[in-house]
């Protein structure tokens, strides 16, 4: 097995690669003048598992060079060539919301299959799809990150209550509360625009004296970080600590999360951030291990 | 037939529509602030042959984008899906020139291919490959920039001088210049990094009193052809009129080759750019017209 950073990427790759107890290197990329991208890998592949690695941030700068990567390790030999993205980007456009729209996350997840013979993410963007296997052609493996969340506010909150930003998260929400033997609620949330959201507090429960941690999957503007913290403070509640899944932190959504009242911010380190606090690595090896069946021993 | 314009490249696709006499859209694009891309697609497709129009250069930021609209235009019931790219992207790297390089040529072809019914571009750079039809596994066409070339020299220059700026531009130069009528040569070029380009004169036939034109296919930098032009006054010619099929023209490279001595700069409008003097739409529209068999009724 080898671990293959994508380019730029190679702290979190060396994490994995540390839990998989096996190497590491990035993949190397060059940029022509004309706005091409180069890649190239400098350690041999020949029959080994490739795993690259990376987050999918930003995914238009990446996309190429990571299809690039996949086909080149597979020209010069690899067994097999699986994805490691802990973040997975284009899952959020699951519907033709106007006429005419293209359904991104099918056309991306036909784009990576194509390339790849396995992929592992945490916590993917599943709303109007149930499962990655709609619309991955390939075997997914998916890391919850609920269990590692719970155990970092066991650690660092007393009294916590788990709160979601909207109705969508009431699963995962439940999911972390029961892990840490805490009570939870969820918001009423409004969307009007990619700055615009509105956040309400419906269930005003007996929850004075409890130190509200609001939960969120993808942070991007933080706007709807920002209304819900701000519909908890109208409430009466205490400051809310953040945690974060998948912190895409736009440039001033942090400064925007301390304004609107928010003690802390911390995030699982799925995307490289100054707030992350909740390791990963451990739960994607036990995903990588657990995806790469021997029985597929050929692309 | 709908031609549907690449954001951004509306005029381009107009004037193929008007050489198609058909409808002409622009394919509306939205970047959330995360940096996916959406695109819409604004006109009906249902039962027509989409004709997906836009240059290629600075295709990582275009690409998804594409891949994404032609899918789109398929789900929506589209008879057929084409590309008429007048610039190509990904056709330099056609070769492993470091041990583990991609070679992006194939890949981006397989990509394009997966997504595309059939392909339109003008002369891409062909080396390694012998025809695209090595790589793209879609029918594709080829137009020639060569007689439209010869038509604006044969216009505006009086006594040309058809040079080439290294071997590989042997065929071609020649070409164009049997359609002028006129002599050519081609000049000895050593590329040692992107921006370090040597070029000498090793025909030094009886070349006085004409007016060297200088054609290269891609211009991007305008390294090659800032050291052909050298080259040529040193050899004692006059100052040479440049023609570029493919005006990537990187930021400063215009005013790079009026400091090198070049008398004028024209180019074909494969990419829109103020020196675009040689129109491609009639052409592009034969070639439409070709390869859009009629036995491939579906996809």
């Amino acid at each position: 097995m080898l671990v293959l950073a994508l380019p730029g990427q190679l702290p979190m790759a060396q994490r994995l690669a540390r839990s998989l107890r096996c190497e590491c290197s990035e993949i190397a990329q060059h940029r022509f003048p004309d706005g091409e991208t180069l890649v190239r890998i400098d350690v041999p592949v020949k029959d080994r598992c490739v795993i690259l690695t990376g987050s999918l941030n930003q995914p238009d700068d990446k996309t190429l060079a990571l299809l690039f990567a996949a086909d080149a390790a597979r020209e010069l030999g690899a067994a097999r060539v699986g994805l490691v993205a802990p973040y997975l980007a284009y899952m959020r456009q699951d519907h033709r919301f106007k006429p005419g729209e293209a359904i991104t996350s099918r056309s991306y997840a036909r784009l990576l299959g194509g390339s790849l013979d396995f992929l592992v993410t945490v916590d993917p963007h599943l709303h109007r799809w149930r499962s990655l296997d709609q619309i991955y052609p390939v075997p997914t493996a998916v890391v919850s990150s609920a269990p590692a969340i719970a155990r970092w506010v066991r650690a660092h909150i007393q009294s916590p209550l788990i709160v979601g930003p909207d109705s969508e998260s009431r699963q995962w929400v439940d999911e972390v509360a029961g892990l840490c033997g805490a009570p939870s609620t969820v918001l009423h949330k409004t969307r009007r625009g990619d700055y615009d959201v509105r956040v309400r507090l419906l269930d005003k429960g007996p929850w004075r004296g409890l130190t509200p941690v609001l939960l969120d999957d993808i942070v991007s503007t933080g706007r709807t970080l920002q209304a819900a913290a701000r519909a908890l403070l109208r409430a009466g509640l205490g400051a809310p600590v953040c945690v974060v899944v998948h912190p895409l932190f736009a440039a001033d959504a942090l400064a925007g999360l301390h304004e609107a009242g928010i003690a802390r911010v911390v995030s699982c380190d799925s995307i490289a951030h100054a707030s992350n606090a909740i390791a990963l690595a451990p739960a994607l090896a036990r995903a990588v291990r657990a995806v790469r069946t021997p029985d597929r021993q050929t692309a």
